[in-house]
């Protein structure tokens, strides 16, 4: 069975802090377990070049992971002077996720940049990136309309995401570091309020997976993202 | 209707040419339609740092395209000084979805480094990249067996991919680039020649996508992934 | 008057949190007031090149504030391929500070490295910094002790550091970022558990500073420093 | 003897093939015997920073080679993050000797750079390089007239480059990469449609040249460009 | 006693040669002893992006070392692509100290570019640049006014530097890099001409030291400091 | 007329000065007129990863301007984190240049590095810097068989460089900046002390020139370089 005695099923304990530190517009701690990362979103009034003019806005994402958020130091990325494959990987995909939330022209001609990261880390940090993010672009967004700086909450709808794949054989929800470093199959998967994809990425580190391996992940991946927005749902409802 | 007037499952036509340039234990140019990419698989006696001593070998992967392979020019990344995110995401896929291919252990402590550098660009040049890059690499470990560096063919599977998406509300197989600039969604489906899947990676660019769209596809990438591997066997099997 | 009512020679609330995070073998978060910055000490069993067979150890530091702790988002150094002058100035200052608490040659041919990471900047970042790495080093050290890779303990001194200035003409301590922005003369004092000096940068923003501001100014350090001791050895003597 | 074979005054057999991608206003694959080079010439509607507002254009080159062009595979130079000192010595000769082609007044403020990728190599790659970017920036010229973007044809003059060297005590014309390895001195000279220097690159490899040997290898240099210059002119007279 | 037979109080020879190069608005070569350095100040008709259109002008810094201005020679920093953390540190240390002694107001919106390169090392390479800079920046500012883009003199103070340690127990003036590398303690001081601190920047290098000790060594750069301002005028007094 | 009112075959003032700096095994301050170089030779007990174990030794030359030895400042190569094409051309045609005068085989495994830093610039600098850099790299050819590192003297001939060129229409020798920025036509020839030709790079700016213009300008190489030779050999026949 699974090293946390976890049910297939079963998330680890979920927690969202929102104003975490005090400058950013959004800024929330996520847990995912033993997974910790810091979310901020920031509003700033450009865009990147390509865009300048064009009257439309913009979602960006960065991620990070503090030299020791990991068992075994990892060297600095700003002290190496680049920035590693997994990481440009990573802050992709997190920036893509949040844009298929947003109407960028609603937005307006500004920027909403989300710097995710990493505390601690315990597996699934992109995950509970994009679950996190989530929370801080919503408070910046408020804040924007609270300032009249945006007329129109330009949001349209709610992003998590969760990590699943195929333990010794079973699929499980929610991977930890110990179970993804085993795990056969790893799949990533981004999905909205209504439960369709927003972003799949999916990975056979052993063999090769079947149709219906594939499935019965896709129905896990849904439990998880409907407990996970219900959890930013309800951290979003209190102050 | 398609803009190039193909059925919704029809790939665009393949050409795979072996041989393409003379110094490469493999070099292979694969064509699906206009994207034409030169795949070359170069077999090293040396891993990187972190396998030495492990008697295991390694497959990695670079990825280029030259500046002028796409409509407007694009800057030089080694003028630039850093490869792009776009780079890096890719040459990492192609790295993982070979790898899959092939046993390390009896590949022996060396590194086949496969290098997929597009020429001319049309949509779809990671999926060629991939095909293509199974004929190259075929071709190389065949030389290493031929010299006896390699006892036992190291290479356990077939491995080919290709993108599939939704284009104005139809699922359709092999986009090109007029296609691909204007899909709701688009998926790069890595799989082994017994239509098992070895890499998702799909994004919603416009809205969400639902199970059965994602049925739907998959679908479609069995049928794409069954004809590319017939042309990888027929490219091999001809000197 | 100080903005924050403080007296002049009063430091902002301290709190020293050990085991912030799990990996490192010290990990510290230490506040001055709304200065948190996240101390991790990780001992490695190898040496820079330049110390290699030589039997004795190192200490080193890196620093890093994340993009959004401070008012304006800054640039991500990762990202922008570089470390500022600014931080490589503070990273130095962090390490020699604390290798002057530690017997290199005891330590053994291992390193140690401090990485201080702010989470949240208002003035102070270097001084906080050096306060809690010296905190996260002892835990460091100790576990190397109970482990038995290191004899004797190698830390002879304890070490602190804080900020005095002249704010509207009058000499003050620890200086938060209101009063930062606009001193006269910024210091920046490390001292030992004995009120010793091991290391003082001084700069006059506005006017050249004389030798009884100078002296008034270490006579603050001297107050505050002795404080700081205390507070570690109260946060090192729980569990 | 040479190794090929050859006269001592004869070229390798060449090859120009214009049209041979269909992105770039100008696109020629160029064969010196086995040294491959796609060139292609890529017309831009702005100039570099020196010159704007000047209502001069601009030529300028950028060259490659990719990894396994050659025998031995080279690191990638975007991977590596820099340009080999070898790779921006020859660029910017193949941009000096083009512009010497073409009067950039009435060019008007535009650019055309021309990227000379390397596909294989046997020697030889740079003056090949020359030889064809001629070809692809004569058909971007072209176009550019063809779009009335430009009113009078700008280029004054044709431009080929051959090498020339000592191989074994004889001067000889067009070295191959196993005569080139071994010369005692080699020279790369750039000529125009009429026998005049645009540029002479000479270096003894091994021991000194006299002035008698100097007039030798000029001979052989025009006998070489004469025949590139028609080999060009009848690649361009087609279509 | 010192390794030169100098008092603790005693300067190296002092010697500062003004136009030692052409170009540049200011140049000057400074020698304390054997240290070398040539000082050169370039004044240009642009500022930073941060201070542009707010009519302040700027003061900056650059330092490097000939790669064998030292014993062993150094790698060249343009060669390894980035500039030491001692660079850094030092040349930000000479743009503070020399801000300090002008009216960026009374500039104008021009900035002046400090370059300062050791020819010659010998200890002090940061207090014979500061001292150097400043009779350079001098030159630089009269050239200014004698061609009126400058109304008034913006120079409203006169800055040297010296060192001062602690060597075998004794505080001295001035170090050479025999006396450096063995002392106990090191500081680097900034003054102007009435004698009141500019920047101070002391580092325990072997055991920590006492606020007496502190009080010497700031009496030993008062002294110094005065006879550097004496021969920095002197310099200035003559053509 | 030359600006400089000097006949077409004439040299500017030559000086050679040995010993100027005194860390460097060999250290030579060279100046043709207003152009001044200083050029060490460092002479070093290891050599690069492509030699180590073969029991030869290596040459090789980095160049660098001090930002300030030009009439505009240029930005400093260190500082902007790579070095201009211009600058890694001008070092590999010194160290070409100079590995011609020398046995690797006898040098034995060592490296001896030639820096060349322009202290203040007026045409010709690389010119000069080969010339330099032959008589530092033979101060440190002495020190090594004084030092018995080095048997038997590796140096089999003497080199020397000089520029030409077509100024308004007349073949001149040594062009100085004046000429330079106007000239038709500019080479660099580096040669032996027979007179024999070791590298020759010349270009047209204006139009392409005729054979007998070549010839014209070698002839005025010829006696540039034998003065030149001259002035060597006297420098060093001196203490």
């Amino acid at each position: 069975m699974r090293p946390s005695g976890r049910q297939p099923d079963e998330l680890r304990p979920i927690r969202i802090t929102r104003h975490f530190t005090r400058h950013a517009e959004g800024s929330v701690l996520v847990e995912f377990g033993d997974t910790r990362v810091l979310c901020t979103a920031s509003a700033e009034e450009s865009v990147p070049p390509f865009l300048r003019g064009k009257g439309r806005g913009w979602i960006t994402a960065e991620y990070g992971m503090l030299p020791r958020s990991t068992g075994t130091r990892m060297g600095r990325e700003a002290a190496r002077g680049r920035q590693q494959g997994r990481t440009v990987e990573i802050q992709r995909l997190i920036g893509r996720s949040l844009r298929a939330a947003i109407d960028l022209q609603a937005l307006g001609e500004r920027q909403i940049i989300l710097d995710c990261d990493v505390l601690q880390a315990d597996g699934g940090t992109r995950t509970a990136s994009i679950t996190g993010a989530y929370v801080a672009l919503t408070d910046a967004v408020n804040q924007l309309l609270k300032d009249r700086r945006v007329k129109k909450n330009p949001l349209h709808g709610q992003v998590a995401a969760v990590s699943v794949g195929i333990y010794r054989g079973q699929p499980v929800l929610d991977l930890d570091y110990l179970e993804d470093s085993e795990a056969e199959t790893d799949m990533n998967v981004v999905m909205n309020e209504a439960g369709q994809f927003i972003e799949i990425q999916g990975t056979a580190e052993g063999h090769a997976f079947r149709m219906d391996e594939l499935n019965a992940m896709m129905e896990l991946a849904r439990i998880g993202v409907t407990r996970l927005v219900a959890a930013q749902s309800e951290a979003l409802a209190t102050n």
